[in-house]
């Protein structure tokens, strides 16, 4: 089988390289825009071949992991470039807009629109690392739209990484993602510069920190180029989530202000029950 | 050595666990409001006799770990049960109420004012783990207010722990601990109730969370017990934190809502380098 990932950072060097070692005879053809990462992919062995689109027509398997606005641009080259009977996949963190953009595709039977939810803090190629998939969920939206067979193919190997599926359309999708992954971003994001704002007059301020303020500010090491795209496709619904979050943080203020710290004892107790709501996660502890 | 540890839960319970396996000759008393986490600690061997205030005359090291509103009612009933050469520990996150409320207490010279920068969102004595100050920050403050015989004592226990000595005044205290700590906490308990607010309605919004909610949610599992009365006592400063946060967090909303990702980019570019700074912070990953 000829495995195409396009972008081969943390998320397609990753994917390729469970796939080098869980199916030994499958060949790994890299496309990047960045000429350093396909280099660097090479020396890592992520890859085995580089690649362009112009060698698409020989592939079966195609991995796009690419920021969010390069794919909704891309995805359609991509499917011109292929033969009928290769599967494409996205892995981007918004689905509505990139389905959108192939509806009218005529290929759009080759299409298998993925969101891995999977990853880590880091970015490039050498940040890929093995396993980063297993037991993690892959929601797939509009499966009805993309051709049985290659829905198989992609289901076989997403299966043989250690993937859950679940489906999901792709309103629905960018509405809850936006609340579980994309809120968390943004408040770890100004979490990090409230502090470093801070801390410009008070140089030993980070002294201070200890593991709880890494944990929580983790997700402000996230790439940029990766982020802002997805804030813009899914600007709506994440103007909701921080909508209600800026709200409940105003609240707990207005709390603090008239010294009702039984509400506030209130307020964590009630919140406390994310304890048994994470144990149901499959998390990748890194 | 007899080492007394006056509240037993997460802290005070790896406190002494350490204690234990780096001083065996040490004879460790436990003291607790509860007599479940009492006879628990026993069971974990955490300590080795139950006592009481009473039996505080026989103490040459106290170690206080009770919730910061507790610390201050408590400690000056402890300062006055215990023996002129003996030195009492305390470990609350708050310092200004406290070192004020000892501030003309007779024994304030045996009161060392103390925060050891380490934790997990874990609680009780089951919690308690090994080496967890190995490495960390423990903050000293108004050092000079206490006899430099018990200073001594006091640091070698710390030192013995690998615990890194900072000493501050517990105004500074105060105001830099609730921009790397007590912030953290309420962006993470108020991440949880927004997200445990919309899941009401939509079952499976949690399948969709990975490692990266996880992390930023980790402290929202924090005993509220243990953080209202913190909230209480550094009312003004963690208000002033949270007015910075909310602030940042409505540009951000604002970059949004008049489409301007490139400023949402550099934003985001700016706060990335909180990368660098974390590299120095003693991180105890758990």
């Amino acid at each position: 089988m000829n495995v195409f990932v396009i972008g081969i950072g943390l998320i397609g060097g990753s994917f390729v390289k469970d796939i080098k070692a869980k199916m030994p005879e499958a060949k790994v053809f890299g496309i990047d825009a960045n000429p350093e990462h396909l280099e660097e992919a090479l020396a890592l062995g992520l890859i085995e071949y580089k690649a362009t689109y112009e060698d698409l027509d020989k592939a079966d398997f195609v991995f796009v992991s690419i920021p969010v606005n390069a794919t909704v641009k891309e995805l359609p080259k991509i499917l011109d470039s292929v033969q009928d009977d290769c599967v494409v996949c996205d892995a981007g963190s918004t689905k509505e807009l990139i389905c959108k953009a192939l509806a009218n595709h005529p290929k759009r039977r080759n299409f298998l629109a993925c969101h891995p939810i999977a990853g880590t803090e880091f970015s490039g190629p050498s940040a890929a690392i093995h396993g980063l998939y297993e037991g993690k969920t892959n929601i797939i939206c509009e499966v009805e739209k993309t051709a049985f067979k290659l829905q198989e193919r992609a289901l076989e190997i997403f299966q043989l990484l250690g993937m859950r599926i679940r489906y999901m359309n792709p309103k629905a999708h960018d509405k809850h993602i936006a609340y579980v992954s994309h809120l968390s971003h943004i408040s770890s994001f100004m979490l990090g510069k409230t502090v470093i704002e801070k801390e410009k007059n008070e140089r030993d301020i980070f002294d201070m920190a200890g593991s709880g303020f890494e944990s929580t500010v983790r997700l402000a090491k996230s790439s940029p180029a990766m982020w802002a795209p997805i804030f813009e496709q899914n600007k709506e619904n994440v103007i909701e989530t921080l909508n209600e979050y800026i709200q409940n943080l105003m609240d707990f203020r207005e709390l603090l202000l008239v010294d009702d710290f039984d509400g506030i004892y209130n307020e964590m107790n009630n919140t406390n029950k994310i304890k048994s709501i994470l144990k149901g996660i499959p998390i990748n502890k890194k």
